[in-house]
């Protein structure tokens, strides 16, 4: 949120968790949302806008409970629960479950909007928030959970974020080790909590109940230490460390998803962590989220979920990647010379509503250039002011006979000329359009890059 | 919604009045969000991004009865009650009344996103949709008003969209007639309902109630005959009949709006209505509706509301309008060979998982283009086999001594060559890339023109 005078009336506040955004910082977040697309696209990704609100059970089925105590429900008008959208991934399963299971194998989807979670109001912590992200439906192969990598490897380099790592788990070694350890819902959440929490004290006192043999006791306590960037490393000692099929399966996925990661060239920017067991209900194999140095949140999060289509219509393996875009802009680099207010377009015109400056407003707009009509008569000069105190560079004057182009000059003091060639005024709207795009007219076809 | 196979699962189902929208029709709507987003800005508004909810007061004092009956309400933790959105109008109102009313005027601002109305299920009619649209705070100028009109005119025109007509009333004519006739609230209904339905008998049967002078009569009288393109004409004649400065102000408003059209090149697509009374609770000067010939509904609306934004701080005038984008994307003339299915990307790779081949498809990607990965071996030239029938005119088979690209050619006989050479291939993506984009590369950076 731009930082403004708190508000002042009981009658225009809005709802905790919730905010207004707009200015530059709601134009940044239309423009990352726009790259992140205009990226998924070009890895074969095909958009999909899944509706606001479901049946409260779709999402509340498939979710963990810190999930389904998140949910926003309300009543419909025939007495069913409804509640807005938790995240995009149950909607695509549902969709690819219920109607799009006839089609090709494998299936890639895109989306970008908001999501909600009822949660409690803390520091940051927003009801709304916006996630744009893939969904690759219909491939268990190690090759697709590397494209979500290497997808989220490339969008966040692309976004000129300067040092991030993709921590990546594997949700079946904990739960192959969980399956040889046979334990109690008591000694398992006890286990999973130290885990979890990465306590060594924790997982001491674990130990100490423990009739475990020493193969089980050396599997628990190295656990914690499965975590890193040295992947060869890690990949080994998990595999000397593996009690069952389970978990040496996950190894093996580690390790073939690693190596087309190193042809993708991205593995530079990967790490392990087997002790990566958070989950939002659904997720079956890899998990894992984007980190950014000095940025204490997940800029982005995935994982494979391999059962969630399938309790919607015919099983189809699956994995994905949801970007948080209130996350990233704060972590990405800020325009150094930002100060609050609108933005400031590239010209204000007082037009006297003539016919001929409404022409060349359309020329001008027509090149990309942002134009903003100044209302209601100006006294020579005023324009000029106004435009000034407002940051705009560039102020047209027009007049029956003449106008009056006022700009900044290099040396950032205001010049003002009379130009009564319309042709002279449309080339200097050209040189205008080109300083704006860097010599590339088309540019200003874009949504604006970040 | 692309039509297909319907619900085969009750578990899958989603609520009435929404839907999900995928592959082109998704990105066609995304597409169209993000043209008329440019355009807006262009025209020097900025992006504002309200919440999705807010407290149910906020929206229900503002709006009238029947925009009250519709909104989606839910219960806050805290037991206060909220709303979905109903419009975007609204929240701008509330932010520039509570936070940037200290800001110099006028404002401009822009939005895209969905509201929703919790309409009754009929025909066609959706809870959730999405509206784009700009809100121009601060001027209660003439100027303003063509300016909004203008502005809907033009993007419309850059839409192609053949041969659109914009409606335009004047709540002032009607609320002045009013006035001057002095009805009790009973009779003030009929005249409204018999004036809003068009009825010749309801209007009739009104007038022999009544104890009206003779040019009261008249005004009334001739009330439904002002309506059409020919503007001085119907000017003309409103003048005529008015009874107080408040319909003289109408007039004058219109008179002085259309002027400034005439300027903008824009009065030929404008008709008037001065029956026209439709709204929303909050318009107060000009209504209107863009309407476009075989569309039954409109493509966008808006109006002016110059007392929204003092019930929320410091008075404003304002005027705004509002598109509506599925009705927009109904109207927009349609690819031709459209055919349901996911948007073929423009290359499948068989990458052999490896480094040069994925170096390759960073390339193509970097060029604007859309490139699918496949998955899991391939027999020789089944690779080609897929790719047809998914509708993908180019596939890559790459292998370690040797690539294989499939292209359909001219004649549509699809041909395979072997290419050995890095940099011949890089040549054939360029053309491709070229081909796609009309020869600017750089249009590839678009979200995607319609």
């Amino acid at each position: 949120m731009t930082h403004l005078p708190a508000l002042n009336s009981t009658a225009g506040q809005i709802p905790r968790g919730v905010a207004d955004y707009f200015w530059e910082e709601a134009f940044r977040r239309r423009a990352l949302e726009q790259t992140l697309l205009r990226h998924f696209r070009r890895w074969g990704y095909s958009d999909v806008l899944p509706p606001t609100f479901e049946y409260a059970d779709t999402i509340a089925a498939r979710g963990n409970r810190a999930l389904q105590s998140e949910m926003c429900r309300f009543l419909d008008r025939d007495g069913s629960m409804l509640a807005l959208r938790v995240d995009m991934t149950i909607a695509v399963a549902r969709l690819v479950g219920t109607r799009l299971h006839d089609w090709a194998m494998p299936q890639r989807f895109c989306y970008a909007g908001s999501v909600f979670r009822d949660v409690e109001p803390r520091a940051g912590q927003q009801r709304e928030f916006r996630q744009a992200g893939v969904e690759l439906i219909g491939s268990a192969a190690p090759e697709a959970d590397a494209e979500v990598l290497a997808l989220t490897a490339s969008a966040l380099r692309d976004l000129h974020l300067a040092d991030f790592r993709i921590v990546v788990g594997q949700m079946q070694y904990f739960d192959g080790l969980l399956q040889a350890l046979q334990l109690g819902p008591e000694r398992r959440a006890l286990l999973q909590q130290a885990i979890d929490r990465n306590s060594e004290a924790e997982l001491a006192s674990f130990m100490q109940g423990a009739t475990f043999t020493r193969r089980q006791q050396r599997a628990v306590q190295e656990l914690p230490a499965l975590s890193g960037p040295d992947i060869p490393h890690i990949l080994a000692r998990a595999e000397r460390l593996c009690l069952n099929t389970t978990m040496h399966a996950a190894v093996l996925n580690l390790r073939a998803i690693c190596a087309v990661l190193a042809a993708y060239g991205v593995l530079d920017h990967v790490s392990l962590d087997l002790t990566e067991i958070h989950n939002l209900g659904y997720y079956t194999g890899i998990t894992f989220e984007a980190l950014a140095p000095g940025v204490g949140y997940r800029l982005a999060s995935g994982g494979r979920y391999d059962n969630l289509v399938g309790s919607f219509g015919p099983p189809q393996p699956a994995v994905g990647v949801a970007f948080g875009l209130e996350r990233l802009l704060l972590a990405l680099p800020q325009r150094a010379t930002h100060t609050p207010g609108p933005l400031a377009p590239d010209i204000l015109v007082a037009t006297h509503n003539d016919p001929r400056c409404f022409a060349l407003i359309e020329y001008a707009r027509g090149l990309g250039l942002h134009v903003a009509v100044a209302f209601g008569p100006h006294s020579d000069g005023a324009l000029w002011t106004v435009a000034q105190r407002q940051g705009i560079a560039c102020a047209l004057e027009w007049h029956d006979e003449e106008a009056w182009l006022y700009e900044k000059s290099a040396t950032s003091q205001p010049f003002a000329r009379t130009v009564n060639d319309p042709a002279a005024l449309r080339q200097r709207l050209l040189t205008l359009a080109h300083t704006k795009h860097g010599d590339m007219p088309d540019a200003g076809q874009q949504g604006g890059s970040l």
